[in-house]
C-alpha cells in the first residue's frame, strides 16, 4: 500500500530541508557571472562565516563532504608525509583511507565502537613525534556510524601544540552544536549541505586557516577541480572558479537567513534537547543508546534493537506504517544498531512523533520481523 | 527600475530550466540509499546511455562539468605521459592546463580565433609519434568561448588509428546535437547537467569506454573523490560511493523523460534551426556572427558588435529592457564580442524575441552606451 504520507528523514543526512528552502531550490537559476550572483555568494560566505565564529573564508565547492575531505587531503598532504588519523567509526576511516590515497603515511589512533578519540592517546603519539614529522591531524567531530562526538576543543589544543594540521571532518556537527573555528584554532573544517545546514546533498564546504594556507600554497600533489588556491582567488574576485551549483547557493542564503532567525545560541540548545528528549525516551521504551551520555551526539542517535536481530523489521516497519526512516548500522554493524539523525530542520515534537512510532514498532517486533523475512 | 520579468538566460549555461524540471528540484530529497532512489539512479543512467548512443557507463558526479573533466585527466594521465591537446579557445586551453596539473608533458595544437581545430594537423601530429608515445588527446567538441563545433567524428577517427585516448570536453554539445559516444569510439566524453540537459549546474558526467577503463586502471595518481573506479564500482551496485545529488538526480530523470517526448532527433534538428533562425536574423540586423557557417555551432552563436566597444551597451540595455541575459565575450575576448546561448528549453519564439530585442537594442547602440559609461 503506497503512502501519501511525505517521507521523514531520520537518517543522518539528507535531513529535513523546509519549504522555504526548497522553494528557494526550484526559483530559476540566474547567471552565474552575473553581479547578483556576486551578491548571493558573498552573502552565503559571510553567513557560513557567522555559524563558525571565523574569518577563515570557507570555499563553496560543487561536491559531497567527502569532496571537501578529498580537497582537504590533496591540498596539504604530500606523498610520503606523516598523518595522523583518529579513527573511532567510519567516517574517521574515511578520512584516513583519503589520506592513504594520497601516498600519506598514516597511523592511526582508534576506538573501540561508540567510545570517542581519547585526547591523552593523541597528546602521547605526539609527544612522540619529537621530529614534528607528523604534517596533519585527521579527526571526525561528530561520528556519523556510531553517535559520538569527540572532544574537538582539547583534541585541537593538543595539535596545535605540536604544531601539525588539525584537518576536521565537521560534516554532521557543524550547524548542529558549536564549532568556533577560530577559537578552537581549526585548520580545515569541512562540511556539507545536507546535514544541519537544511539543504538537500550537492555542496561541501572547506574552512582553511591561514597556517593551513601556507601548507596549501607548498603542496605539490597535482590538483584542478579540488584546488583550494583556485577557489580562494575566485571568492576574493566574488565570484567562483567553476560553474557552481547556483540553485544550492541561493538555498543556502535561505536556510542562512532562517539559522539567524532562530539565531545560533537557540539552534545548538535545540540540537541538545532534541538528543535529551530521544535518549530519555528511547530508555522509557527500555532500548539502549549506544554511546554514553558523556559523548553522545546532538545530531545522531545510535540505538540497540530489542534483541540483536530486530534492526531490519523496526526500520520497515517505521518505514511502512509511518513513513519515517531510520537508518541502519554501517558495515560491520549493519543489522545490529539502527541510527536515528536529529539534526536541521528537526524540533521536539518530531521527536515525539518519531518515539510514539517506535513504541507502536518495537511493540510488535516479533510480527514486524516475520514480515520483513517474509518478504 | 527593478523588473518582475523572469530573466531569460541566453549565455552558454546555466541555460532555461522548464518548470517541470524546476518542480522536480523542488520535490523533498529522499535518502540516497533507499530501494527507490537506487530505481532512480539506474533510469538516470538508462536515460543518459540513451542520449549518447552507447553502453558505455556514465558515472554521476556531484560537480561542475569541469569535476568531470579533471576526473577524465587524473583516472587515465600519469605525471610525464604525453598528452595531445587540440585547443581552440578558453576550454580547450582548461582542458590542456588541466593535464599541465597533473604533470602531463602537453602539446597544443592551437586554431586562431573562431576556427576549428584542423584535422589534417591532427594526422600530422599523430602521425609524427611514431613510438605512440602520446597517450592521451584532448578534445572540445564544442568551445564555448568561440561557438565553433569541431568535426569530432573525424578527428576521433584519427585519434583511434593513432591508439591514443580520445578525452572529450562535450559540455555543450551533449543533447544538442549528435555525439554517438560507440559509434565514433570515444573514449571518455565528459559534459554536464546545466546545458542542453535542461537542469541548472550541479552534475558532471563522465562517460567512460571499455579502453579507458583500462588506463584509469592502471593510472597512478592519487585520487579519491574523482576516482572513477569508486563511481563505477558503485553504479554496479545500483549506488553511489559518496552522497549523491539526491535532488538534481531527480530533476536529471524528469528532464530525461521530456527529452524522449520530444524525441532525440528533434531535439538535434531543432537545435539546427535555433542556429539558422539567429544567424540568418543577425546578419538582417547587419551584424556579423564570429564563425563561419561550415562550423558554427548549433548551441552558441558569438556576434561581433556594430563597432568594436558596443559589447557593453548592447548587454546592459537587453539586460535592464528586456531582462535578456547574453554572455560576453572571455579572457582577451571580453568586450570585443558577445554570445548568445540557445541550448536546451530554447525554441524557435525564443529566437525571435531575441532577435527582437537585438534590433531594438543595437538601433540605439550610441544612447545606451553612453548610459553605460554613465552608470
Amino acid at each position: 500500500m503506497p503512502s501519501i504520507q511525505r517521507e521523514f528523514l531520520m537518517i543522518p543526512g539528507p535531513t529535513p530541508v523546509p519549504d522555504r528552502v526548497l522553494a528557494a531550490l526550484a526559483k530559476h537559476p540566474i547567471g552565474h557571472r552575473s553581479p547578483d550572483f556576486s551578491d548571493i555568494l558573498m552573502e552565503s560566505i559571510a553567513g557560513l562565516k557567522w555559524l563558525g565564529d571565523t574569518e577563515n573564508e570557507p570555499l563553496i565547492l560543487a561536491s559531497s563532504g567527502t569532496g571537501g575531505m578529498d580537497g582537504a587531503i590533496a591540498n596539504t598532504v604530500n606523498r610520503g608525509d606523516k598523518v595522523l588519523s583518529l579513527v573511532c567509526g567510519v567516517f574517521g576511516e574515511r578520512f584516513a583511507k583519503i589520506a592513504e590515497a594520497y601516498g600519506a603515511d598514516v597511523t592511526r589512533i582508534t576506538a573501540e565502537f561508540g567510545k570517542p578519540i581519547d585526547p591523552q592517546a593523541v597528546r602521547d603519539a605526539l609527544a612522540k613525534d619529537t621530529k614534528k614529522e607528523i604534517k596533519a591531524v585527521t579527526i571526525t567531530h561528530n561520528e556519523t556510524s556510531t553517535g559520538v562526538i569527540n572532544d574537538l576543543e582539547t583534541i585541537a589544543g593538543i595539535i596545535k601544540e605540536h604544531g601539525a594540521l588539525s584537518l576536521v571532518d565537521a560534516v554532521t556537527s557543524f550547524g548542529a552544536t558549536p564549532v568556533p573555528i577560530d577559537a578552537w584554532g581549526l585548520d580545515i573544517v569541512v562540511t556539507g549541505s545536507q546535514k544541519a545546514l537544511m539543504l538537500p546533498p550537492g555542496l561541501g564546504f572547506a574552512f582553511v586557516s591561514e597556517k593551513a594556507w601556507k601548507a596549501v600554497e607548498s603542496c605539490s600533489n597535482p590538483r584542478f577541480y579540488l584546488d583550494f588556491r583556485k577557489y580562494l582567488k575566485s571568492q576574493r574576485e566574488r565570484t567562483t572558479p567553476f560553474t557552481p551549483n547556483v540553485s544550492f547557493v541561493v538555498a543556502l542564503v535561505e536556510s542562512i537567513k532562517m539559522m539567524k532567525e532562530e539565531g545560533k545560541d537557540e539552534i545548538f540548545k535545540r540540537h541538545v534537547g532534541l538528543r535529551e528528549t530521544l535518549r530519555k525516551g528511547v530508555r522509557e521504551l527500555g532500548l539502549k543508546p549506544c554511546v554514553d551520555d558523556a559523548h553522545a551526539s546532538p545530531s545522531i542517535t545510535s540505538i540497540y534493537p530489542p534483541d540483536s536481530t530486530d534492526v531490519p523489521a523496526i526500520r520497515k516497519a517505521l518505514k511502512e506504517r509511518f513513513r519515517i526512516t531510520v537508518a541502519d548500522g554501517q558495515e560491520e554493524l549493519k543489522g545490529k544498531i539502527f541510527r536515528m539523525g536529529h539534526m536541521g530542520y528537526v524540533f521536539e515534537r518530531d521527536i515525539g512523533m518519531a518515539l510514539y512510532a517506535l513504541k507502536e514498532v518495537i511493540g510488535q517486533p516479533a510480527k514486524a520481523k516475520t514480515e520483513a523475512v517474509a518478504k
